[in-house]
C-alpha cells in the first residue's frame, strides 16, 4: 500500500488539489478542511481581503457559501503548476466554478489560483489558498467575472 | 561582504520584495524585472486572467500603468509572511499602492499579495505574482477597492 506521504511530492501536492475541489464540489466542508492547517489563511472571491480564523467560522463561511448553490458545484482545476522543494511548494492555475444557483440562475466563473503548501508530518497540507478575478480598470470597477484562461 | 545569496534565505527573500517594492515605487520597469525570471507569470488587478509574455511585453505593460501616475508611486508592503525553504518559496501579505493619477486624482488600495519564489543559481527570483481585490458579492460585482487589512 502506498500512503500520502510515501509519494513523490509533486504527486501528492496534485492528490491534494484534486481531493479539495472534490470536497468543494460536493460541498464537503470537513473534507475541504482535512487538506488545510488549522492556520491556514484564506484569500478569497469575497471580502474580507484576508481571513484566518478558528475552523468552526472557517466552516461556517463555507457552508454558508455551499448553500447559495442547488445541487453539487462544478469545480474545475486547470493548468495546475506545482512548484515544490522537498518541505515548501505552491501551486498555480486556474479554477472553474459553475452550477446553478439556489435561485435558479446558472453560474460561471473562472478565477486565478495560487496555493501555498507545507509538508507537515510527511503530508502536504494547504496554509495559504489566493482566488482572484482581475477588475476592469475602465472606470467601471466591475469585477471581471466573464474572463476566460487564454 | 554578503552577497545576496549568502544570505539566509527569508532575509534573502524579504529583501527581493523590498527592492521589488523600491522598483515599483520609482516607476522602474527594469528594476522590477531584474527580481523576476523572464518566465514570471502574473496574476495582476487589472485583466487578463493572468499574463505571461516577454519580457518586451511586461515592460511594456509596466511602463503604461506607471505612466498614469503623477509622481512616485506610493506603494507600501504589509504583513509580509515568508515560507521558504531552501529551494523554493512563497510570500503573503498585503500591498498598498496610493498616489495622484496623471489626472490629478489620489488613488490608494489595498491588495492581497501571493509572490512564489524559486532560488535559481543561488538568488530568489520570483517566478509567480497574483495581486488582488475580492469584490462584493450583492449582486454590485464592484471590486471591493475599499478594504484595509484588519
Amino acid at each position: 500500500m502506498t500512503s500520502t506521504n510515501q509519494m513523490p511530492d509533486e504527486a501528492a501536492i496534485r492528490a491534494v488539489i484534486v481531493k479539495r475541489a472534490a470536497a468543494i464540489s460536493a460541498k464537503d466542508a470537513a473534507g475541504v478542511l482535512a487538506t488545510e492547517t488549522t492556520d491556514v489563511v484564506l484569500a478569497g472571491l469575497a471580502p474580507p481581503l484576508r481571513f484566518a480564523g478558528p475552523a468552526s467560522d472557517m466552516r461556517k463561511g463555507m457552508e454558508a457559501w455551499f448553500a447559495t448553490w442547488k445541487g453539487p458545484i462544478d469545480y474545475e482545476v486547470r493548468d495546475l503548476k506545482v512548484t515544490a522543494s522537498d518541505a515548501v511548494a505552491f501551486c498555480t492555475g486556474f479554477v472553474r466554478i459553475g452550477g446553478t444557483k439556489t435561485d435558479g440562475g446558472k453560474s460561471e466563473i473562472w478565477a486565478r489560483q495560487t496555493i501555498g503548501l507545507q509538508k507537515v508530518d510527511g503530508t502536504w497540507k494547504i496554509v495559504h489558498d489566493h482566488h482572484s478575478v482581475p477588475f476592469y480598470m475602465d472606470g467601471s470597477l466591475r469585477a471581471a467575472i466573464d474572463l476566460k484562461p487564454n
